[in-house]
């Protein structure tokens, strides 16, 4: 992994407030990052150089909730009520997935990130293990945590706990450090009190951080006061939760004392525009957690409730919506909307190295072609990749210093083989 | 114009409420769709054939609102507060655009929307002349319609009225039909009443259809209450204006009262929620209008407050967030987001055929490639296209019968020429 080589005539997209892009040289050792400026580094005779003539270097974006393998039950069911679409479409299918149909859901899920800019997701789902093999075989980065629903008797709810410990146990620092585990415990109205305060105490135990769904849908929180007397925020702080590293997915209804909650505890949350729109679950807060300090970060959520994994679109549509909601148009600036994307995106999985372009940090970056006619005239590039970019602008895709998308097309994973394993798996599902 | 060809293993996006797929065979003769079927269509021995394995046929998309030479000003001016946006950015550079700043930023967004199948637009704006010249050109269907803003002397209003009625005379049916006009002043709020009242006159002499910015804001909307005693719409019915075909563009603020004034008249309406969204002006009544009848399109605007010309955007936005803000999931569901963007944007530009595939209809089509990650499974070609699918998904765009995209590149316009000028435009305008 010394492997020394060098980008010339590249334009870095470093997102720093007095400076958003250097026009210059990148040097990456291995799966380092070494040097990011406008001279030609020293020492450099030897390496390898890459020319980045039209290109647009920025940080690898980062998908902070998802569940990859619904993408096998994309469009089967949309433009429903939540409850029906949960129990008529989305349970009985999900009941029917085997381990072979979550590494075919997932790999297709993985294909369509890795080809569209996302260099590191995260995954809360079941068979988890099949999931951290796509992780393995495709070169990307990957936060993996076994999502578990309490809603069993105790034997069940300790054998899922059991199996929770183990796979964050046995797949955290795995692939060349790529992989790394959360405890996640479903959501607050899925599993009861004492078995998330179980579920805290392992977080404690492997010293991992801890991820959930909070407060997606207006019914739910109603239903959290009505069993527990406290709205989720409170409930989950009683519960311990927030004395580990944790990451909320969706937090769409909250007070401003919630938020300041979340603030003081420094809680992260994924904010996932798309899913809360098209599921009508709500808009969050979003420009109020930013300003009292919460580190707010961007999912797809599945892609059965997106419909895709598109990270570009999360990006520009939390630029646009809370504009347009609040009536501010200075709300959720581009470059604050492109940081919730990548470095806002590291800081919520709690990762140190990794969401931005600069010297130490991994070497997760991709490449933008930018001659093309809506990244014209040369005016502001953020602005440009916020407004009017898109997956398939992405040329290339480095990770960990490896590539593993040239021109648009995927080195790691066969997209052939990929596509018709997930059509199968799909039909499999519908005939069994 | 007999050219007579057949495609078959198509895909056809015909729209249908009982049936809005259909495989089999699409028979094009000259400019017009003369079959559409499961069953290869008799008397085709001779025909020329094309293999429409893997791809999905859609009408082309119709884009209602824009101003496309604004293109030039993309990322100049953003996350700005409306009236700073205007006085410091957008005004001072417009005052300075010539005929050739508005050739080249026309040919950029021309291009963008070829490659990103928008087959049909309306253009509002100045040089008029340059832009119908790139529609000739370029071979994309357009109305045209010279945007009059009456804040001027008498002389000057009467200068602009005439060099309207000249344009929309001149060009009106031009380019083998793909050019039509309509009559524009621009707002009410920049057109005194008298003069609003002049363009009615001229609209019921040429016999074409009137279109004007309404609406957009709700400070206009308190402005025009302040100024003439009424809201917009009463005060352009008492102008006469909906005594003609009309299409607003944004109607953002609008009570149920006026809802019911618009269908009434049968006056349509462009909803642009990128615009919208960007600009903080709203989300638009669109559930409301939809369920009383009013013809809703969908419209980019000018990509300086957009920033892109990406109609599958706005499809998607139209799909998305009235959902999110409404709390309703199963509002504007897929098959109606992608009418708004076709055969609603036909009939609200009062276009007789085209929007649609269907014998009779103009051969305006477009050929996604479905042989892609994120169209799997095939589950609801629909679905995938509003909630999933993107601009660089076209593979292939034909007009009045005629193949100007193929495989993702422009067969009209000089791509890197256009690219170049527009660049070469911007920096002039800087410049001066």
């Amino acid at each position: 992994m010394s492997r020394k080589w060098l980008i010339k005539n590249g334009t870095f997209a470093v997102l720093k407030e007095d400076c958003t892009i250097v026009r210059g040289y990148m040097l990456v050792e291995g799966d380092t990052i070494t040097y990011i400026g406008e001279q030609r580094p020293e020492g450099v005779e030897g390496a390898e150089t890459f020319d980045g003539k039209g290109l647009l270097f920025l940080p690898g974006l980062v998908n902070t909730h998802g569940h990859a393998a619904m993408s096998l039950l994309r469009g089967y069911g949309d433009d429903m009520v939540l409850q029906n679409w949960l129990q008529e479409k989305m349970w009985p299918m999900e009941a029917k997935f085997t381990g072979a149909d979550v590494y075919a859901g997932t790999a297709l899920s993985v294909l369509e990130m890795l080809k569209g800019g996302t260099t590191t997701f995260l995954d809360m789902y079941d068979h988890m293990d099949q999931v951290a093999k796509v992780v393995e075989e495709s070169g990307i980065r990957a936060v993996l945590t076994r999502g578990v629903i309490g809603l069993c008797p105790p034997e069940v709810q300790d054998q899922k706990l059991q199996e929770a410990i183990r796979f964050a146990r046995d797949w955290h620092g795995k692939a060349d450090g790529r992989i790394t585990t959360m405890i996640s415990p479903h959501a607050p109205y899925t599993c009861p009190p004492d078995y998330i305060e179980k579920f805290v105490q392992v977080a404690h135990d492997l010293d991992l951080p801890m991820h959930t769904h909070m407060s997606e849908t207006l019914a739910e929180v109603e239903q959290n006061v009505k069993d527990y007397g406290a709205r989720p925020v409170e409930h989950l702080r009683k519960l311990g939760m927030f004395s580990r590293p944790t990451l909320l997915a969706h937090a769409v209804h909250l007070t401003d004392e919630e938020i300041y909650v979340l603030a003081a505890h420094h809680v992260a949350v994924s904010h996932n525009p798309g899913s809360n729109l098209k599921l009508a679950s709500g808009v969050a807060r979003v420009p109020e957690l930013l300003s009292k300090g919460v580190v707010v970060s961007l999912g797809t959520d599945g892609a059965a409730s997106n419909n895709n994994l598109d990270m570009f679109e999360e990006i520009r549509l939390a630029a646009l919506i809370h504009k347009g909601v609040s009536g501010d148009p200075t709300a959720v600036p581009a470059l604050e909307a492109l940081k919730m994307g990548t470095e806002y995106g590291a800081k919520s999985l709690f990762m140190q190295n990794t969401g931005r372009l600069a010297a130490g940090m991994k070497a997760d970056f991709i490449a933008l072609n930018t001659e093309q006619a809506h990244f014209l005239p040369k005016t502001d590039y953020i602005s440009h990749v916020v407004y009017s970019a898109g997956p398939k602008d992405v040329e290339h895709v480095w990770i960990n210093g490896k590539q593993v998308v040239k021109h648009g097309a995927c080195l790691t994973l066969d997209e052939e083989k990929v596509r018709f394993e997930a059509q199968a798996a799909f039909e499999g599902l519908l005939a069994r």
